[in-house]
Parts: structure tokens; sequence; C-alpha cells
């Protein structure tokens, strides 16, 4: 398994609740694909989200984002961390 | 205190030992402006980083990295998360 960071524009405006909403659409069906997301932040005021998820591959967390209606190309395979 | 997300481009081929270099001269200087920076993430391949901090303001989080030598002006605040 590997760890993921994607990266969501043009979310300006979105709520707690709305974030909230959208993260557990993408628990609900996350399984199907091996991923599971851990963590999504939100600038609203930027409108910039991001997600920190662990999976099979970068197609398989785009996949899930697709499906739960929030698809994104940004999708980082974080290969260092510290 | 507040919650901030940095992005850092053009990261390509970065080592581990590298990203690690950069990040302790966050850490040597950050409480001077407040800031503490809680992760750092890396997709060595893409060349993106990324750095989840606490601190007063972006302002605060952009002086650490410009003064430890990889200044962004990709700083979001992170208002919102699940």
């Amino acid at each position: 398994m590997a760890k993921f960071m994607d990266v969501h524009t043009g979310f300006i405006g979105v709520t707690p609740q709305q974030l909230k909403e959208a993260h557990e659409r993408d628990l609900a069906i996350e399984a199907d694909e091996g991923v599971h997301f851990e963590h999504a932040w939100l600038d609203p005021d930027r409108g910039k989200a991001f997600c920190l998820a662990v999976g099979p591959s970068r197609e398989a967390v785009m996949r899930v984002h697709e499906r739960a209606g929030h698809p994104t190309a940004e999708v980082y395979e974080l290969r260092v961390e510290v």
C-alpha cells in the first residue's frame, strides 16, 4: 500500500458540513478500490482541499473521488515523509 | 493558532535525506515565528512537497520557509477538516 495526497480546487465557500458529506461519500465506497481516506482539510477562502489516503494506486484514489462526485487529476504519491 | 498546508513544486528527485535536512532547517528556526511544522510529505517523481503546520498566520509560515531556503507562496489556511 502506498500513501497519497490529492488536491481539489474550486471548493470556495464549502462549509464544514459539506466537506463532511463529501468525505463520507468517499468513505462509503473506498473499500471497493482498496483505498482508505485518512484525513481531509479545506481552505474555504481559497477553495483548496487536500485529502490524505492510503491505497494501491493513484488511479484507485481517482476512481473513488470520481464516483463520489468530486473528481481530481491531482493525486500525488507520497514516497517520502518526515 | 491556525493550521496550514503549504505546497512546494519543483522538488523532482529530492531524496529522503534531502527532505529531512530541509525539514530540519524549518524546525531549527520555526519558534522565532511561533510556527511548528508537524509533517512533510514528498512525491519525488512529480516534485511536489506538502507541509502541515500550526502557527499564527500564513505570513509566519512563509517567513520560516523563506529563511530556510525553500520559499513558497502557496500556503493554505485549513479552517475546516474531517
